[in-house]
């Protein structure tokens, strides 16, 4: 099991700083601690290969801890929201407000009306919500600024979850763009450009590299129907991490390559148009782990259950109840035994009275004893905020970015 | 899709109101709702089926909203909490503490401190929880009050969610009982009794019938180890309610029946012992639904969407994401259509940007509008407290007690 952090006298170290100490600052475990080193390290190694003037947004659902995203926004070209929380977050990271794009579904009035009255870029998802934003805009005495995003007319083969390319309650279908164009047009609202979401959780990178192609091939069709080329065109994000045994990184590489294959193409036939990548998980889910403490081991039917203070109401994907169909361990270490070998078998499980409430089957761990602490890595996206705190009313986990 | 609630002019009533003006009460939508009235029904029809002398108690983490806790602290015997946090709202509802029962397997330092402080039985589920409780016992000069949670030796057959019979993390097995009185006795403890929790969402009446035999059973040879019989013995819950098609009511009186024929069994060799049983999801799942607002409709690729502000940060185990395996819809109607006939095939989702956001794939529902509200019945246990509310940054679900 690798991983990006350091170890010293078999403790994990994160950003500099030992576990147990750690432990002690957040005043008590379970917690989450994000190492703003390795975001950085992401940030660096995405603009030394993407080309340049690729701009990197951040997409705050994959963690929205408010100094995670303060510190983002001095390093990233902006954010992409999908409520009126989270762009308050990023309004209030100091943000400008056309670095921001608010993406979803199912934007209600109120999140609209506030998303005109902020300013930000207001990605319409369908003819009922360019209406709406148009009657904001008067109300406000603004035009407010729009982009379109598209449900893609391709889909993705191999790996990752599907956002497009069939029926999806996502964007207007690609058949459907020029007719809300037209309508766009005869509507007081400035038009911005076009937003592609179409996957997330991509390891394959030929599968991210053929996305991109088709993105791009499909916008500048879409683009025949403007007198002058978009502000910018999204093309979404879908970068994996590994999470399970036989999964291998991403080969960002190949995906920044085949980038300075196609981008020319694009730059010619829309002179001036911004690209913009989204990024969530790629950017932090590999910096972050959950940290929890063994509270009891114990021996039942001759399997050893080690029972932490941690579980599903803290993190909710590990427990492989967060749109996994087969549950599969995410990689887990005892975080002050690193020097020591593997010697027992054991079922790792949080402190809630459900079966549910499993964080390793199985492992393979070194002699674990009472107050050690279980570290489960890849917890840096979709931990906390995408898991049932309240549930069974234990405290929440404390967030630590250093 | 049969529901317990009455319909005026084809809108739902809700405890006698209009389901348009709870909407308007709550402030917004969504919103849970549960009827007071449907709760009290089924403590008397369980009442009345149950032998006399059998008490219940509810265990909090079903539904943890306060007024549901105090409403029903007024009508049931004693409360099973699964953490501090329950302890405490069980405490503030004015219940006795010898009348709360203290579950979990990873009880940590912290909460047992609170449980012997606030003199709550706690029921011990390994001899470290045991030496822990002892030790606090001495710190506050008092005998704390316990009971032993037995991994049962049996497992269920058919139907519902298994929560021991094998290897587990809850309670103490069997076999170990015996010298975990020992111990015990040589504690400076008072022991109340034994807990037996064999099972959940089962709705199958002769897997619980014979469930209730075998724990009675186990912990009549159990008692053989003590000098006089346990004040209590609480033999769990387990009671399911149906959710999808083809799923039938649990057959409750075929349960009652049955504790009538091995119940003066066990009262003749344990004399005095109260009979306790657990029960949350069958107290509150059917008296309540979670009520969302069609946001948007959008056809694409031909399917119909109708968008809500709802959606699995309020409600995740209708989207499918809380222990199911397969994907099922729960029973979801149009409140505001009651009278309309089904017209149209269509998918319910959700507000969020995550194609795990669905609350009906492919439903027959009335032909629907920007303004209706969808219900999701069978929504009044593990809804909001098993969601996870801050993912996305939106507002919280309301919740009333009508």
């Amino acid at each position: 099991m690798t991983h990006p952090f350091s170890v010293q006298a078999g403790v994990l170290q994160i950003g500099g700083v030992d576990l147990r100490r750690l432990a002690a600052r957040a005043g008590h475990t379970p917690f989450y601690v994000y190492d703003r080193s390795l975001v950085d390290a992401r940030i660096r190694a995405l603009r030394q290969t993407l080309p340049h003037g690729i701009e990197l947004h951040y997409s705050i659902k994959a963690n929205p801890m408010p100094a995670m995203v303060h510190h983002l926004a001095a390093r990233l070209d902006g954010f992409d929201v999908a409520s009126a929380g989270e762009m308050m977050l990023a309004l209030d990271a100091g943000t400008r407000p056309e670095r921001i794009g608010f993406a979803g579904p199912g934007k209600s009035h109120d999140e609209l009306r506030r998303a005109v009255a902020a300013g930000v870029v207001i990605h319409i998802e369908s003819a009922t919500q360019l209406r709406l934003v148009t009657a904001l805009g008067w109300e406000f005495g603004v035009r407010p600024c729009v982009a379109i995003r598209v449900n893609p007319d391709f889909q993705i083969g191999k790996g990752g979850m599907r956002m497009g390319g069939g029926a999806a309650p996502f964007g207007v279908d690609a058949s459907l763009v020029p007719a809300l164009l037209l309508e766009l047009a005869r509507q007081e609202v400035a038009f911005a450009g076009f937003h592609v979401f179409w996957g997330s959780q991509c390891l394959h990178a030929p599968t991210i590299i053929q996305a991109h192609r088709q993105s791009a091939e499909l916008v500048m069709r879409l683009a025949d129907n403007l007198e002058v080329p978009p502000a910018f065109i999204n093309l979404g994000g879908g970068f994996g991490i590994p999470y399970f045994p036989g999964e291998d990184p991403l080969d960002f590489d190949a995906v920044g390559e085949a980038m300075h294959d196609w981008l020319p193409g694009l730059h010619r036939r829309l002179p001036g148009t911004r690209v913009v990548l989204e990024l969530g998980r790629y950017l932090v889910g590999e910096a972050g782990i959950y940290v929890c403490r063994v509270v009891d081991r114990k021996v039942s039917c001759g399997e050893t259950f080690l029972i932490t203070d941690g579980g599903l109401h803290h993190h909710l994907a590990a427990s492989g109840n967060f749109g996994q169909v087969l549950r599969r361990n995410y990689p887990v270490l005892i975080g002050n035994r690193l020097d020591e070998p593997a010697q027992e078998r054991s079922h790792v499980v949080g402190c809630l009275c459900t079966p549910l409430d499993r964080i390793a089957d199985g492992a393979h761990l070194p002699a674990t004893s009472i107050g050690d602490l279980v570290v489960v890595l890849q917890s840096g996206a979709y931990g906390r905020s995408a898991s049932p705190t309240d549930f069974l009313a234990h405290p929440p986990p404390a967030e630590m970015l250093v």
